[in-house]
């Protein structure tokens, strides 16, 4: 008997990618595809340009789009793949009427009773939905994940809290599977780098505290780390690389940061990989196009850990639709039914 | 009357650049080319798969070249665009034998009596020349300019070092050109990143310190600072672009920081810019598609400059095989000239 | 004395190509920039994303934008760079009050009494102006060029019209300026072909015959040719490239289409390239990121010319945005000013 | 009982995706891998740059590889990978030694009595292996698979044979990986199109003939059509598209066309895909990025089927080192196999 799922905004990029994450999911199974009004009444194979890979999952071709609207939608638990303004009015009409919101949307990431889970970092925070439900009165609850550069990002901070961390000063080289369809025009990109994603440097500056701070039984406080961002858009299809410097409270060496990272255990989910982060030793790893699938795209890879006068810096990278969006909500969903939350 | 120069590997990407910045250059007339030995004798224009434009220059076109030996080259100065291992070898026998070396190559960098200059940056640093003359014996002498990566850098550190800057972190992202020909296989950058390019990071950290260093009438005396370098390719064809996070020993503005910027005076030789550094408001500039050409490839432009816990953040970027390699060499000639070393 | 020119549609991709082309020109002058409603009355400069080049020319920046109206509009020639549809509508109340409306649209290419014209292969088919004025009884007239893929094709077929062309296949690879802006997503071409171009291959098929035909003094009849195009976009800036099969009525020679390429003659117009056809002997020209800019853009390029069991087959790339639009339409201006029939 | 099976030229990008396709093959188990001198008793996992996806499979990891020499090569069949000069001199070794050789490489393809097949498309041409055998006096024996381009063509020529084929014109549109690694250099390609392969054109154009010619019983009479080729490399990772124009000798219709590739049969081979061509009614496909793994990249994906003045007209695309190299030589073995010839 599989869980009842919906897509709240299934015909975008990472709505697309909620789809074919879900098809043949041992726990899950698509009961509603919702979309926004011009597309309500309509057929999901008709009407979406599938850009994921070469064929639409047959399970999802005759499905007729309902409306965002929980009269509408039959399901236990809704994968939200909104815009961020739409995510604000819509998500909370789902969590009133008793749905589980697992939103990918930045929203309410950063709101004070929602939790923003990385599983393998901080399920702890869950107990935010018992505050969440009592705050609202709601019957249904909103979990978020992180911005997929936060994500990658976190997910190698994580191990290094115990060694001391102090702050953190990241570059990221994002795909362009990020900015969604059509998204960054051809003639931007091409030959080119551009520097600047809105939004973005902002996101990853703040999520991490919230991720890694502790709950005290009420609310998160928030990690006594810095983090400074600076974002670039590169022309690569999948996989964001991010260029990471940080700073310890003591000295730090390499083989450490190697060890913590390898350390990282994985959770016995259905999405989750093998290893959460693979270390390379290669001089010239990780690289998107050959790294993004790792652990069937749940997985971060990470290489060239050295030592500068500071503290260490390394690259990770990491597949930006999969464990930076639909993955990463799937992988929250999946967390809560085998905590017994849903 | 022109001065006779010489380019030392004529033939490869950064040789070739030479080569059409030299066409019609108001002061340099071409006298001779200098090849490795496989190509010593033939004719350059039947020798040379031209790549840096459409049509090469006719003025070079029949030339024979010679070996990179002093008897068979006429000129008053070389240019060398050799790689580090063999440039070690023949730079000094020119020296020796009276040429002034103006040399894009790694070599002698480094080495404390010999100048590392970036004329609008340190040209003070050429009374090393007499140093070097002194120490070797030599009747000519040997002129670097930095690396690439270094160059763009160093440009936008030069302005603000009198507002106290204490550290550096950057992160490039660097063009293909820069790994000359054939250089970077396509497939292992299409839709890619490399995260690291073979001694680049030492580079970039080291040379700023003694570009920005000060001369004490003997030597240099490295410039109290720090730089962590993390050096990356991307996918486009010329220009590199950097993230650079500049911590300093008081609280300085954004504006402080785009004053110091714009302030920074171009030289009045034939190479050089109207503006060294041109800085950008718009949000996502600088972009290397875009801006490479600013100046005549010759400007570094700046933007994106914001502030965070520590200090600034801001983007550069610049063409690597004008600013930041051939035209290098040529402006340190220049600046010579007019200096009446040469 | 310059003439006063207009542009309609001036702030997409070929509006402004047009006016990076205009800012400096001999003979015209920018007068006035026509916009779609929503930016009438706003400054060019602060209302244009400049696509392409570095800096926006100083001349337009402070322009105010009038309205696609005849009455707003205070200049002697118009160029039109206005999609299909709206030139539709507009072109027409231009001409009738009286303006010379140079035109890139496809609107009116095909309709009878309006000269599609390439100044080096059909200038006599701009007696079709006469005929135009006196069906419509209007004051100005419009004169069209060819779609950009059509215009590089036909410069090389006008020279073998005389060798006795029969017919034509041509596949096109063509760039991603010709999309215009936003134009092809990043998403869809990256790592990737798109053999589809809307429209395009009945273009091709069809304007040829218009182009290449006889004026009888009245109309033009079409050339005695047929044409088969395949139309595909690939991963290139600026530049198209067509592998095109010519077959003939008797045996022709590798050489004599060379001849023929090479005999074809340039016009004295401001914009003419020394040499309208470069042919390469290189085996792997032309190729478009190298021979875009030949003739600044003006001149086509074309190599590999190789006879096969029916005929000859060759390449040729072309500046699609420069020879191939707005270049294409103040060519034809300068030959009517020429020809004072301004 | 698996069958033993070597490849020859292991390390190349073609060696490396026969091992990747070979790894939990139902039929064969790896043996041996043999390579080039320098790297003989070198182990493959220490020794390989792993390109075609992120980790090299185990079960070759600690192979010690071997010489290209019968007396150091334990196996029954011998997948060969090697460049057309070296397999020029190995491969009739391996034959005359008693192996079956089943060769990607170009040099034995056009010899009489050396069958060139596509299982799909001319498995009775494997009765010329009693020729040979007989003809040379070998124990084993060489067949051959055709150039990766030839094999998309003649998949989608084969079902069009009965309609009344009488010539095609191919315009292709190459990957960088069928140029191997390095291949073609990043700066070449990058923004570009290079319209020349080395000695593909000449391939194209003969190898079909052969291939879909008739055997007699003792020799292949070539197919009376006429082939005319012209190649060009994009900017794509992997995934050749043609456009292919067809001619008969009698009207054909779309529909004809489309029910001829629909109805092309698949053999029950382990590497056979469930469909050999994929007929795709999109107006922008087939699309290598998109279509290039349909099939396991054994199927082939043609759209676009339109009429012109004198035929058809369509698009194919296929995978180039699976169906069109590494793939077609296992296919051929796996098809030996089961005629029972291995």
């Amino acid at each position: 008997m599989k869980v009842k799922v919906a897509v709240l905004g299934a015909t975008g990029m990472v709505g697309q990618k909620f789809v074919q994450l879900l098809e043949n999911h041992p726990w899950f199974k698509i009961s509603a595809l919702a979309a926004s009004e011009r597309r309500v009444g309509k057929i999901y194979g008709n009407e979406v340009t599938w850009l994921v890979s070469a064929n639409m999952p047959k399970c999802v071709r005759d499905i007729e789009m309902v409306p965002m609207d929980p009269k509408y939608v039959d399901a236990d638990i809704v994968f939200s793949a909104l815009p961020s303004d739409v995510a604000k009015e819509v998500e909370p009409k789902f969590s009133e009427a008793g749905f589980v919101v697992a939103s990918n949307a930045s929203a309410y990431r950063m709101v004070d009773d929602v939790p923003l889970v990385i599983p393998e970092v901080n399920s702890e925070h869950l107990s935010l939905i018992e505050v969440q439900k009592k705050n609202r009165g709601w019957d249904g609850f909103i979990v978020t994940n992180p911005n997929c550069t936060t994500i990658m990002l976190v997910l190698t901070l994580k191990p290094l809290m115990e060694l001391g961390l102090k702050s953190v000063r990241v570059a990221s080289m994002q795909a362009l599977s990020g900015a969604g369809y059509p998204g960054v025009p051809s003639m931007a990109i091409m030959d080119n780098v551009i520097p600047y994603i809105s939004g973005e440097e902002d996101k990853v500056e703040k999520e991490p505290l919230k991720i890694l701070g502790k709950f005290d039984g009420n609310k998160v406080i928030p990690a006594p780390i810095t983090v400074s961002a600076s974002c670039h858009r590169v022309a690569v299809v999948d996989g964001h690389t991010e260029a990471v410097w940080v700073d310890f409270y003591k000295d730090v060496e390499v083989e450490e940061v190697a060890k913590a990272f390898e350390n990282m255990k994985s959770l016995n989910l259905p999405s989750s990989p093998e290893k959460v982060i693979v270390v390379r030793m290669e001089k010239d790893r990780p690289q998107p196009r050959l790294d993004r699938n790792e652990g069937n795209g749940m997985s971060v890879v990470v290489g060239r850990i050295r030592k500068d006068a500071w503290g260490i810096k390394y690259i990770v990278t990491g597949h930006n639709t999969v464990r930076g969006a639909a993955g990463a909500s799937i992988l929250n969903a999946e967390l809560m039914i085998k905590e017994k939350i849903i």
